[in-house]
Order: C-alpha cells, then sequence, then structure tokens
C-alpha cells in the first residue's frame, strides 16, 4: 500500500510489509493511538524544537561566518545530527571538519592542516564531562591559545547545559560565546537543537526549511491526521517483524552518498533508544544497519537476497534531483548500450528501484521512503518522523527511549581505568 | 586465552570465546585442517598475489605521481580494498579521491573541485561491465577530453580484465595506459592486486612491507603452523557462534577512524562470500556490523550492552600508537582530573580495553585483535588472515566463498528496466 500525501511531502510505500499481521496490526496502531495522545499532554522534549527562538544561535553562526574553515568537536549524538544535515545540504561548500572520534591522527590533522587565524571552532557536549571531548578540545584549544595568543576567545563556541560540567566552568571562567544544550535533551534527539543548527547554519543549510518541515510532522502529530497514523503504523511495523518474525536487524539503505551520516544518526537513535534489558533475559531493540545505495549493492546485497530473513529494509528513494547529469556515449558494448542517452539520476533511481522489486519478489519486507526532491523541507520531515517512529517504538518494546543506562557501567570503569594507569 | 606470537605480529585473544564448543569446536577445527591441506593443493587466486612481480603497477604508479590529485572510479571490491590501505596508512598525504558510489552529487563535486590538468585518474572494473562504473567513468572522460583535449590520455589508468568487457574494448580502442585484473579474482579479494595496490602506492603507503605481512600469513597457511592454526580455530569460533548460539551478527568495531574503511572492506568480504542460500530454505552467513570506536560507545554500546545477545564482537585494538599527544590540564572539574598526565593515546586505549571488559563480564564473545603498532605489515597480516578467515567459515558453511549469484537478478532486473525507460 502506498500512501499518498500531498505533493510536497515524503511518500512512504509499504507494499507487502503488512503480510501476517491482520490481527496483531489493528490492535497495536489502536494501542500506539493512545500512546500517542498520551504523549501529547506532555510533549517529549525535541517535540517544541521546531518552534523555539534561534535568534541566539544565528547570531553566533554570523559571528563564526568571517572563519572559512570550522572545527566541531563532539561525539555521537552532539555531533551525528548536525553530519546529516551537512552531509544532506552541505554540498555545495566546503570547510567543516567534525572532530566526532577519539582518533589521535584526526586530532594531529587538524592541528597539522588547519590555520587557526581562518578558523572557528565549536565544542560540544551535553553533560560536559564526555571525556573524548574534553581530550580533544583541551588538545586543540591549547594549540589555539598558542598560535592566537588572546585572540582565540574570539574563534571559540561551546555548547553545553546551563548547569554544571567541565565545559559549563570553562565558560564561566573564561567567558567564552555559548549556547545552551537543553538539560532534558537527550543528544539522540538534539538535531535541531544547538547542536544540529549552529554547524548547519554555518554551512549555510536552510534551517527555516528543515524546522518547517519537523514542524508539519509535529503539527500531524498533534492533529492526529493520516500523516501520524502512518508513522504509528511503521513504528508498528518495525516492531512486529522484530518481535514477531525475528527479523532482529533493521537496514537503512539510502541511495546515495549524502545520505550515509544520516543512516548513522538514524543508526544511533534506534540503538541508544530501544537496545534495553526488559528484566527476565529479555530484550528490546532491532540492530540498525547502515546500508548504502548503490555501492552496498556490490557488498551486502547478496546477503539481503540470499541470507537469513532476519532483516527489515528501509530504503530511501529520491524522485526528482532537480538536475540531469547525462552519460555521453564513449563506451561501446552491450552493457554501455544500456546507458546511452541515460542521466547519472536516472541510473541511481532504476538501481534503486530494482534492489527494491528484487527484495520484494523475494517476500522480503521493504520500507520505502521517497523524497521528492533533496531539500531541507523534507529532512526536517524525514528526521522528525524517526524521533516520533522512534519513541512509539519504545511505548510498544515499554522501554524508557531517552535514557542510555547500559554505558554508564562501561563509563565508570573507563574512568577507574584511568585513574588506575 | 590469549595467543602469544613473536611480538612482531597480531595477537589475537579470544578469552571466553570458546565457552559452550568444548566438544565441536575439537571437531571442527580438524574438519579445517583437511580444507586447509586441500587449499594447499589448489590454492585460491588471491593466495599467490604477495609473490607477484609489482613492477607493472610501480611503473603505473610512478607515471601518476605528477599529479597532485588522483581520482579513483570503482565500486565495491575494485574499491574498498585501496580505500582502507589509503586510510589505514596515507594519513600523512591528501589529494585521493574515491568515486565508489552512484550519487550525482559526488560525481558534481569531482567535476566542479577537481582541475583535470593536475589530476590522474583510475577507472577499475574487473568485468568492464558495471554500470554505476561504467556511467561515471563516462561522465569524468567526457570532461578530461573537452578540459585537457589530446592530452586526456596522459591522465588516464585502467583496471580491467584482459579478455573482454566495455572497459577492456575502450583500452585496445584508445591505446591507454592499463593493468590487469586477474579474471580468476573476486573483486572482494583484490586488495593485493593492481586495484588496491596502485591507489595504495601512489598515496605512498609501503606495500612491500604489506605484502610482506600477507605473505608471513600464507606461509603460516602453508606450513600450518600455529598461526594458521589460530586462524582455522577464529573461523570456526565466527561458525560456532552462529549456527549454535544465533549469534547472527558480526560486529567489527576497531578504535580508530582510520579502521573505519577496514571495517568496511570486511564487511563486504564476509557478507558476499558468505550470505548465500544453502537450499531447504536455509541460508548461511552471519551479517557483519561496522561499529567505530570510541564514537560507537556513544551511539551502538547502549544496544551491545542491554539489547539481544545474538552478536560476536572483533574489537580491533592498537598496542603502541609510536606518538603521546598529552592532553594539557586547561579544563577543571572531576572527569577532566581524570586526563591530567595522560594522552590521547593512552585514553583510547583505556576507552577500547574497557568496553572489551564491560562486554566479556556479561558473557558476549569478544575476539580482541591488537595491532603491536600501526604499520603495513600488520595491515598485510590482517587482510591476508580475513581472507582465509572467511574461506574457512565458507567449507563450514559449504558454500562457494568466491561468487555472488543473488545479486546477477538484481543487475539483470536493473538492465531490463534500463531499457525500459
Amino acid at each position: 500500500m502506498a500512501l499518498h500525501f500531498p505533493p510536497q511531502t515524503l511518500k512512504w510505500d509499504i507494499s507487502g510489509v503488512e503480510i501476517g499481521f491482520r490481527r496483531e496490526l489493528p490492535a497495536l496502531i489502536r494501542q500506539l493511538e493512545g500512546f500517542r495522545l498520551k504523549s501529547c499532554e506532555s510533549l517529549p522534549p525535541f517535540f517544541s524544537l521546531p518552534d523555539e527562538d534561534i535568534k541566539p544561535i544565528i547570531d553566533v553562526s554570523l559571528s563564526l561566518k568571517r572563519f572559512k574553515h570550522l572545527v566541531v568537536i563532539g561525539v555521537g549524538g552532539s555531533s551525528l545530527g548536525a553530519e546529516a544535515l551537512v552531509s544532506l545540504h552541505g554540498g555545495h561548500k566546503e570547510g567543516i571538519t567534525f572532530l566526532n572520534n577519539l582518533d589521535p591522527l584526526d586530532c594531529r590533522r587538524v592541528l597539522r592542516d588547519g590555520n587557526p587565524e581562518d578558523t572557528g571552532y565549536v565544542v560540544v557536549s551535553k553533560t560536559g564531562t564526555t571525556p573524548e571531548v574534553l581530550a580533544q578540545f583541551s588538545v586543540v584549544l591549547q594549540h589555539t591559545k598558542n598560535q592566537l595568543g588572546k585572540n582565540w576567545l574570539d574563534h571559540w563556541v561551546v555548547i553545553t547545559n546551563r548547569e554544571k560540567g567541565a565545559l559549563r566552568d570553562f565558560i564561566e571562567k573564561e567567558s567564552v560565546r555559548n549556547l545552551v544544550f537543553p538539560s532534558d535533551l537527550s543528544g539522540r534527539y538534539s538535531v535541531l537543537s544547538p547542536s544540529g543548527l549552529l554547524p548547519a547554519l554555518w554551512m549555510d543549510v536552510d534551517i527555516d526549511e528543515l524546522r518547517l518541515g519537523a514542524k508539519n510532522i509535529t503539527d500531524s502529530w498533534v492533529d492526529g491526521d493520516e500523516r501520524a497514523k502512518n508513522l504509528l503504523k511503521v513504528a508498528a511495523l518495525y516492531y512486529l517483524h522484530h518481535v514477531k518474525f525475528n527479523r532482529a536487524i533493521s537496514v537503512m539503505m539510502p541511495y546515495g552518498s549524502r545520505f550515509r551520516r544520516f543512516a548513522r544518526w538514524y543508526s544511533q537513535l534506534w540503538a541508544e533508544s530501544l537496545g534495553k534489558s526488559i528484566g527476565g533475559g529479555n530484550f528490546a531493540g532491532s540492530t540498525p544497519l547502515v546500508a548504502m545505495g548503490t555501492a552496498d549493492q556490490h557488498s551486502l546485497l547478496q546477503l539481503f537476497v540470499e541470507g537469513g530473513d532476519n532483516k527489515i529494509y528501509t530504503i530511501i528513494t529520491v524522485d526528482d534531483y532537480g538536475e540531469h547529469q547525462l552519460i555521453p556515449p564513449l563506451l561501446s558494448g552491450p552493457e554501455a548500450d544500456y546507458l546511452k542517452g541515460r542521466s547519472l539520476e536516472e541510473l541511481t533511481k532504476v538501481e534503486a528501484r530494482s534492489t527494491i522489486r528484487t527484495l520484494r519478489n523475494l517476500g522480503r519486507p521493504v520500507i520505502n521512503i521517497e523524497f521528492p526532491g533533496i531539500n531541507e523541507i523534507f529532512t526536517g520531515e524525514l528526521l522528525m518522523s524517526y524521533q516520533l517512529i522512534t519513541i512509539s517504538a519504545a511505548s510498544l518494546y515499554n522501554v524508557n527511549p531517552f535514557d542510555q543506562p547500559g554505558v554508564e557501567a562501561n563509563k565508570r570503569l573507563t574512568l577507574e581505568m584511568l585513574s588506575e594507569l
């Protein structure tokens, strides 16, 4: 069944995905409808972000505009949202580096290749205590202090919570420009907050459109219209394929490199929100797997087609790229002949269609999300939709989608081992 | 149990991974020992690559050295090996772009930002018929013809099989420089062939060391020494955790961004070699999942710790980075205090140790591969080891590790749909 909303909205096609759930699905959707109503009484913290005043973020981004480069230091949710936005919509501009992992070589490269004179620096940590972020921040900060002298202060922006932590102390002590990371907002739901929007604004991503797309979805959610009902149904389908058919892997396979970081954003959102112990030796949450079209047709597709039937697939396609790069007829031979008169955009679309059809012909569940075109409105829709799908699925698994208790023990162990060094 | 080979070799620590297989494991290892002996009589095509004459590859790489940039057009196995080598060991140099996915924006960026005058171009396709490669190649080739006139020929190198296909026809027609992609070599086992070595050489990766590391492993394999036996054991353990305990996901989690492309190389090798139907509605092959340390401690670790026990973990760590980037004491607060006097390298190691310990304490199977340092010898070892582990696992699943029948139907469908456009 393909749902058709007004032309300017994402199209969710779930042909064949409902098979096998004729009884369970309506019951779960009713249950989720109750969840939706309840959520409207006590809205999740990410819900109101599209309505918030973003003048402080715009002001800070303007102050960074004079720099040719921007280095963003953050990890996980503090970085993935911004990365997704920049990859999807910053293609026409260069100059941003995400120091998003603890690799000494990455950090050295920023010190070696960067010129602090024309670089702005943003450090992001909600708690202000993440060791990898504090460590890299300290190294890069020292470098800019050495290179810029007293001027270092003009180059830095800190995003952290209002109350506490090493970064908050740093802000107070040094009077450095800063934006507030809301204390009640989990990192993985922060893409529409300063951590996502500041780098995006610097890269000229249209965040008004982005917020508009997200707002369309929150409006739908409150109204409980057909679009909201679709999100509830999609959440129920992910859940059912996991718990009833043991499809324990949720493949996110967008067609196009620019979606790769979005897929990683999804992967964190899904894994960290749903991967929870529910007692009695039972576990919630399917495992997200990032695959890339078309590259992974030459890598993972063999397994998708002939391997175990333990996956549900979400394939993102684009209807109109807005451009046509014609493939010049420079080669001969049967395969080259197929390409004559075609464009790269058409070929990408056909490859995607063909993968979807191949998987569906095998009876594998495929959710196809089609972007009418690549613009920020649809990205805003997609991001808000997945946040709502995730908390809906969490309500079915009966887990808290906003905490991450499982990593706390590991954090304590890290600090313990550090102090023993 | 930790195996200790001479200091200059990878260390494979499989503490706790054998639990539950006291009877099955010895039987499977005996079976694999038979497979090893048989494989020595009829060696797989990738096996002899470390012994082959690479003068033609070196000559071509020298002819490309005068260019400031290199664009490599390929997909899947034609690209992933080179990407792994360059990411791991090309850190001191810039200038290479892999056009490794069909995304019209990627291609446009190469046309827009690149200057053909100082750019070399390499196109790789074993069959010479991959539509995504032919399409992007045609677009980029036309661009260089427009920009460079007759000189375009000096800028291009083609890697394809000796016999047939659109790229072979192109070579013959235009007398363009070329290297041979052996016809009997599957793309995913080609990292030590021209497709992997040419871009690596151009980036100053030490391929003598790389080949030496790989040769150490093939020698071990032929000798059947302790190191070969360890590879057989590791293959058996991946297999057993999948088929006996339904650990259907094989997580590859290296610590350090420079290993990300290696993890993708592994992911293709594993998925495409083992993901096969074995008749009667049964399927071989676990699903590879790429995770990155430390970033994914803030993304997937929650799921690894509290989610379902359906995974086996391979965690790659580095013992000696050869450098110490000290973390300057610029911050205050308890978490910042832990970092005082430490280096980025120490912190990375502690984070990795802590993740391994956390998972093992939960009884999750973790294979820890430790690099003594980051150099090409160990990379050669790792790549050859995984090729041998993969074909060993394939012999247990009783599948052909060199074909990919499941993607052929999809390829036909793509061409069919293209011709209908």
